[in-house]
């Protein structure tokens, strides 16, 4: 009911809906009407009533909410079936369950905030009430678990487009897959999988972007390290609007992928990459290296050239850039 | 109380114990030790008793209890966490959950039957109660999952060498990991895994083992390509003893990976392999090809010579040996 009413309203906008017609279309009394109207503001919908003229929405707030979401989304299946939690733990943790029963293709968890976000190799993620997409989307696609990595540097190559049309600033990216402005992380991708040897059974890409984050908000050890699009670009940015591009770029790359292959993609990525070529330390779980980034190959590798001249393939690893001395 | 009564049997065997010593022991009366006696015989156990002498363990049924698989074990971690089911729908599946819990490393899941034990692909397995060894291995190696493959590979050459050390015939491996005997086969392995994009979380090795089958038990379809243990040495084969040394077995080369790599294993896996050279079919998902096995590669891989001369590189696949006409 609650939706049907928004639902009227914003076919209405900017006019004003007479309150006699909902209670017509809808089969209900004024009084529900009202009722539903009152939950809607409570949701952060700001609704004016004029008596003799009836119900004008003014403004739709920044929540992620599923309604939203997905009214006039430009996809055919990502982003259609939208989990919404206020809080959530993880999205990705959410999702893989999901996932494992079998939710639809496409489908979006989102969260205003995470109580226990993580990135990759298990470590923390800041995740604030309302100041982020925070999000874990579910694909099968019929693939071997080492075709991922094209899988979500593809995620990451959607993002920064994203961010270019919304917000109208210039992200870099950093091997395989985070997102940079001017040196500092603006967002984060884990990706996770099931997976028999041979065949993924889902993927889960989370994305964790820093969207309407205050500088004074991240706890200090991140202030150096991580930034915002409203730290960079000095606006606040419609999380709703943003999210829904991303979902856009990322079906419109899934697509090309599916098609054609990681090439035409890793020809983007390349662009964006912000160290190509570029002096890099590299930290695997057991060894660190230093070399200069000389390729990325098509499945997603970092070929390096190490001090000797010998050229070393990475499939694994966090790099941090060096200045050159 | 069942399982100390049945430790104090099996310490005493092949003598009795008196009935006295083990109310003693357990201070515990009579009555309550002839009714656990009454209850480990209805487990299968065969036990003797005489008035004035005491109980004896006559024989040991061929059920995979925790209490049996974990007694006079030979491994470090494997097996030493043992959780049993008559009936399972899948040991893969209950592993899997378990290993998302954070079950111990190692942790062995076994069942007498499932009721929807599957292969690869979502194929079923045929898994009548006590007849094979259905069990899963949880593990939580620290790898990419690109470098699951030889851990599965790694898995049939210590069933195979099992095979060889109880039974006393020698089994062959088809690409990557299905076990043969004469033709047809007798063991298949689902390895499935929850990963993130560089870093396997958990890996379940999944095994089902034709042991005590009768050629008449096979379903019509698989009467021509299944085959069991006991059909082909003729004579019925103690899973108990047989799943010990295949813990055993996995143990020892798992160690063997960890420390030297996949190099020493596949040595041996590719003395086991029944078609090195010879003349095969390859199906993708998406694809046929037809070649000769050329080798294995140091991750797994199948290096197919086409009739083109050309030699092709096949990660996925399953193959069928073809007649040389």
């Amino acid at each position: 009911m609650k939706k049907q009413i928004l639902y009227l309203l914003k076919n209405g906008y900017p006019q004003a809906v007479s309150g006699e017609s909902i209670c017509k279309a809808l089969g209900v009394s004024r009084t529900s009407v009202w009722k539903h109207i009152q939950v809607l503001r409570k949701d952060g919908y700001e609704i004016a009533a004029q008596p003799n003229v009836g119900y004008r929405l003014v403004s739709v707030p920044d929540f992620l909410y599923p309604e939203e979401v997905t009214y006039n989304l430009d996809t055919d299946f990502l982003g259609r079936t939208v989990y919404y939690y206020k809080e959530a733990d993880s999205t990705n943790q959410i999702a893989k369950g999901l996932a494992r029963q079998g939710a639809a293709d496409g489908s979006l968890v989102v969260a205003e905030a995470q109580s226990a976000g993580h990135g990759r190799l298990s470590r923390g993620w800041f995740s604030p009430y309302g100041k982020g997409i925070w999000c874990s989307v579910i694909l099968y696609p019929k693939i071997n678990p080492i075709e991922v990595p094209p899988i979500t540097m593809l995620t990451s190559v959607a993002i920064a487009r994203a961010i270019k049309e919304v917000v109208g600033i210039e992200a870099g990216i950093k091997w395989p897959n985070d997102i940079y402005l001017k040196g500092k992380k603006v967002c984060g991708i884990l990706t996770e999988m099931g997976a028999e040897m041979e065949q993924v059974k889902y993927l889960v890409l989370g994305v964790g972007l820093n969207v309407n984050i205050e500088a004074e908000d991240f706890p200090s050890p991140l202030k150096e390290v991580a930034t915002s699009l409203k730290i960079e670009s000095t606006q606040p940015v419609s999380r709703l609007r943003l999210l829904q591009v991303i979902l856009k770029e990322l079906e419109k790359l899934y697509f090309v992928w599916l098609k054609e292959g990681f090439a035409p993609i890793l020809i983007q990525w390349k662009k964006l990459c912000v160290h190509l070529p570029g002096l890099v330390r590299l930290d695997s779980l057991k060894e660190s290296w230093e070399g200069w980034t000389e390729d990325v190959d098509l499945s997603g590798a970092l070929l390096l050239r190490l001090s000797t001249g010998e050229i070393r393939r990475f499939i694994t690893g966090e790099i941090s850039l060096r200045e050159v001395t």
